[in-house]
This record gives C-alpha cells, sequence and structure tokens, in this order.
C-alpha cells in the first residue's frame, strides 16, 4: 500500500513522503531508552499510515503548509500504535505486520509500560500543537473522548468473545468505538487545525465513522474471502469464532443442523482448513457475504452523502484517492 | 492518616471532607460499567489523600474558593490510581491496601484496560478545568512532562531489580522519577490553577520534590524498622531484595566476608523471619539506618530552605500540619 503512494507522483505520496521524514526524525526517544526502543520498533513495522493521511488530508482540505499537520498525524500514529502494544498482550497475538508483538520480542511488562508512555507522548504532542491554545484544548478534548470509547469499543470486543448471543446493531457499536471513532478524530482535528468550522469538521467526522465501520467490515470480508496477506493468517476471525458481521448473519440465518454444526467446529479448533472451508461454505450457502457486502456498501454510500455539500466547496482528489485505494483492495 | 484529619477541626481535614465527597460524585463511569468498576475499587480502597491535599493546599497558597481545585485533585488521584493498577500488575502484586489488587480481583487483561482508560480520565478533567486555556496547556504540559518520568521512573525500578550494582545517586533519581515528580506536581499544578507565578510554583516543585524523595526514603526506613500496617508485611523490601537506600549502603559498607552473607541470603527467600533479622542486624552493624536517616533528614531540610522566601508572604500552616504528620509516622 504505501509502495503504490510513492510510486505515484500525485500529492498524497508527496505528503506520504514528507510525513514519513518527519516521523523518522521525530521518534519518542528518552532515558532510559529502553523505555522508548519498544516504541520505535512498532512505529518502524510498517502499516498504511492511513490516520496521518488522513490528519493531512483533512488539513489539506482548509489549509496550505501542510507540514503544521505532521505532530497531529504522527501522535494519532503514536496514539494508534500503544492501542495495539496493549490490544496485542490481551489477544495474546505473537505476530503484529509479520514481526513479533511487543510483548513477545521483550514482555507483557515491558509492553504494558512502553504502552503507557505512548499514550502519554501522544497527548504531549497535542499539547505542543502550532496552533492556539483555545483549538489546541478543542482538540485535546477531542483526542480524550476519542481514547475513551477506543477503550470501551476494545472492552466490548473482549466481552463479546465471551458472550454467546451479540446483535448486529452492537457489533456495529464495537466496531464504531474500536476503530472507527479514531479515523473520524484524525479526519476532524485535522480539519480543525487547518481552520475548518466546527459544522464542517463533524461533517468529516461523521462520513469518516462511516467509512471506518466500511472498511472494518470490509476487514471481515477479506480475512475469509480475500487473498493471504503478508504476517495475516487468511481464516483467522473464523479460527478464533470471531462474532464478525458475517458470523452474526450465519447464526441468524442458518437452520437447525447447521448451527447444530456450528456450535461443535467452535469448540474445535482444528483441523484449521476444514474449519475454514466449513464456515466459508456456510457463509455462501446463506448468502451471509452479500448481506455484509450490502451492509458496506451503504456505509459508503453514507459517507458519500454526508459529504456531498462539503465537496461543492472544496477539493476532495486526494482524500478520494486515498478511499478508492483502501477500496480496491481485492474481495 | 485519613481519620487523623477528619477529627482534627482545622482547614486540612475540612478540605478533605469536602474533596471526598467530591470524588465520590465524580467518580469514572461510563458504558460498559464493566471497564469503570475496577478504577471505582481501587480509588475506594482507601489511601492517605497526599496527592489530592498537595492540590488543594498549593493552591489555598493563592487563592480561596479551594473547590476549584478539586478537579485537578482528582485528576491527580485518578493519574496515581493508574500507576498503582499497571504498577501492581508488573510487581506481581496481590494486595493493595489490604485488599486484592485489579489484576488478582479481574484478570491481567481488565487491569491493563482500566488502567489505560484512567490514564485518559485523568488528561480529560485537567482539559476541563475552571481556567484560561493557556493555564490549562500550561498544566497539561506539566502533567504529561511528570507523566512520562513516572514511567521512566518505574522502568528504571525494573531494570535496577536485575542489576547488580546500582549507585546512590542511581537510586535517588529513580525515585526521584517514580514518585517526588508526582507530588511536585501536585503542589505546583495547585498553585498555578490558585494564580502563582511560574516561579513560586517552581519553587514549590522543587521542595515537593526534596519532600517526596525523603518521604520515599522515610517508606524504606518504616518497611525495615517500623511498626506493621494492615496491608504491608514488614520487612518486603528485604524479602525482595529491594535495593533501597539501605541495602545500597551496606554493600557498599559490608566487610567480605559479610558480603558473601549478603549474596548467599538473596539467592534465599525462607526463613522470611531469618532473612529479615539477618538484615537488619546488619544495617545496624554498619549504621546503614543512621546513615539513611540522615540523608533522609538533609532532604527535608533542603525542602524547607527551598520554601523560606516563600514562606515570609504565605501562610504555610495547613501545609506544614500535612507535613509534619506525615514526618510523624513511628521509624
Amino acid at each position: 500500500m504505501i509502495f503504490q503512494w510513492f510510486m505515484s507522483e500525485n500529492k498524497t505520496g508527496e505528503f506520504l513522503k514528507k510525513y514519513l521524514d518527519y516521523q523518522n526524525q521525530n521518534l519518542p526517544v528518552g532515558n532510559p531508552d529502553s523505555l522508548y526502543e519498544p516504541a520505535r520498533y512498532i512505529l518502524n513495522l510498517g502499516g498504511k499510515k492511513i490516520r496521518p493521511l488522513l490528519c493531512i488530508l483533512g488539513y489539506d482540505l482548509f489549509s496550505e503548509d501542510t507540514e503544521t499537520a505532521f505532530p497531529l498525524a504522527l501522535a494519532s500514529e503514536v496514539f494508534h500504535n500503544f492501542t495495539l502494544v496493549h490490544d496485542d498482550i490481551m489477544d495474546n497475538a505473537s505476530l503484529r505486520r509479520g514481526e513479533k508483538t511487543v510483548h513477545v520480542k521483550w514482555d507483557v511488562n515491558q509492553a504494558i509500560l512502553t504502552g503507557d508512555t505512548m499514550l502519554v507522548d501522544a497527548v504531549n504532542r497535542l499539547i505542543k500543537l502550532n496552533t492556539t491554545p483555545d483549538l489546541r484544548i478543542n482538540i485535546l478534548y477531542e483526542f480524550t473522548t476519542m481514547a475513551d470509547e477506543v477503550c470501551r469499543g476494545q472492552q466490548l470486543d473482549v466481552e463479546f468473545a465471551q458472550k454467546k448471543v451479540v446483535s448486529e446493531e452492537e457489533y456495529l457499536e464495537m466496531i464504531r468505538l474500536k476503530t472507527s471513532v479514531l479515523l473520524g478524530f484524525c479526519l476532524k482535528s485535522g480539519a480543525l487545525l487547518g481552520g475548518a468550522s466546527e459544522t464542517d469538521a463533524q461533517i468529516l467526522y461523521e462520513a469518516g465513522i462511516q467509512q471506518g465501520i466500511a472498511f472494518q467490515i470490509m476487514d471481515d470480508l477479506l480475512d475469509v474471502f480475500g487473498e493471504s496477506e503478508f504476517g495475516k493468517v487468511r481464516g483467522g476471525d473464523i479460527l478464533e469464532n470471531k462474532k464478525t458481521l458475517l458470523m452474526l448473519h450465519l447464526l441468524n440465518h442458518a437452520d437447525r443442523n447447521d448451527v447444530q454444526e456450528i456450535y461443535k467446529w467452535f469448540e474445535l479448533r482444528e483441523p484449521e482448513h476444514e474449519k475454514i472451508r466449513f464456515f466459508t461454505e456456510l457463509f455462501r450457502k446463506y448468502d451471509s457475504d452479500a448481506y455484509v457486502r450490502n451492509v458496506m456498501m451503504e456505509k459508503f454510500n453514507e459517507a458519500d452523502l454526508l459529504l456531498n455539500d462539503l465537496r461543492k466547496s472544496r477539493d476532495f482528489t486526494a482524500l478520494d484517492g486515498l478511499f478508492t485505494s483502501l477500496k480496491s483492495r481485492q474481495i
């Protein structure tokens, strides 16, 4: 993904190059360095840099000199990576972007403590944003509201794993909190920093939320129907009995016999290949994939609709490019 | 300790009563409540409320209407309790103030996530302080600087446990970071919120640092020579081979035979009673206790000296009362 932007001679590619230079020169450092090294490690693992780009492109809608948005972009990236470090402990995940997770490469204690420092680091970057104290307070308030919601989403995610029944509404609220509000924050805070009105910034926030939910649903689809990606197990959600929208639809529509079979498979993890094939076939049998694709498209459309008015006065070429590129992943 | 203040009809007792009412009415809540319940649990375990009182008394030096300082006081208390929740995981501690620690009563994942929420909660309270955006930014910056230092102190503490040689200077720097900077922050931010000049607030900060170091050294002494307290194991530092100032002095002064014995005991945890007696006798033999008491008194004196000028224009009766009460613990 990143290389695709690098290769392209468009504005976003330029922004990304400059931002990555900025990030490399402003990584967390301190004494003792052993506290900050794991933070640099995870920040250097790559990733698509969607959150920094959303901050920058949100800013770019309203102002030039996009470099003013770089500290905000990096704060969002540091915060995102803090959540990865702590979530990977909770999910017992050993790989992240194809490399060892922080609590595996170091240990759980180090991952907890470095994660804490990263959260503090993100706040610190926001405090020092190059704008008025009023706007900094405003953006900080958006940030803590969002950060609290992300914790609530993670709590729901953990609790859903133990619950027998989760409604579609509950699932959508969980992914809104766990992943979408951060994307909304990036767009909104970028726009606010660029001088957007509260109204315009809020529209971008809402659109970001809808797009975030759509992308999460797309991730769920890709996990089952996509090509295997480096560092990601295809069918991983199936193996872990994750209550994705696909699974919720299936559970609501499968006949008695199939439901019995499903619960039998929930007790088993192996043979992996067979378990994945069993669920994939059922998803197709009950048109769960078509249904979920439909929900995803609705969310993308809602986002488009929200932006209709703003498009008249602002140039969305770069943002549209980013979203099109993200949407073009094969499902 | 708390009851001592309640019983006394002085200003501090009044502040504490009002503050506790405020805290009880403003505890962390949210949805799902399961995320916030462990936060309320640890905040309700008691404790001496030194940090809130330092915020309030720092404010009281410069302004009346001390209730303005309550959100700051609660932010400091929430932050302090966040560090307890995460440190207890890292230290594998099962008891806190005589009750189960959060990761024992719930589990490690819950303790990580609720701790994260508490850190966000503390920042959120500071953002909303009832003062100018400029001063809020100023206090927030003091806060993130302090919070980063507290993480660095915890990192050093963990690393010292594995190190063979720690110098006295390194130990003092570790406790400055791990425990004192928060006390300094409480006094300074309280004073700033009350309208103190940066200079006066900084003097209070420095005095808070010295007092914080002195109190930590006092805790180390109490752990060996004090009366057993509810929820605290007397001699706990000895059993865990903690490199307190007492131990560092002993290691630097013991003769070859005693050093050999010391390293033998480092390999053993039992019999506990004998291990504690062995070290207690050596501390006395080499006058380590007298030396450490002396360092502690020096720090208290430095704090006094720093405050000399400020005493001429401000009424320190309440703050002196708090410090005298803390100092009067038997060692």
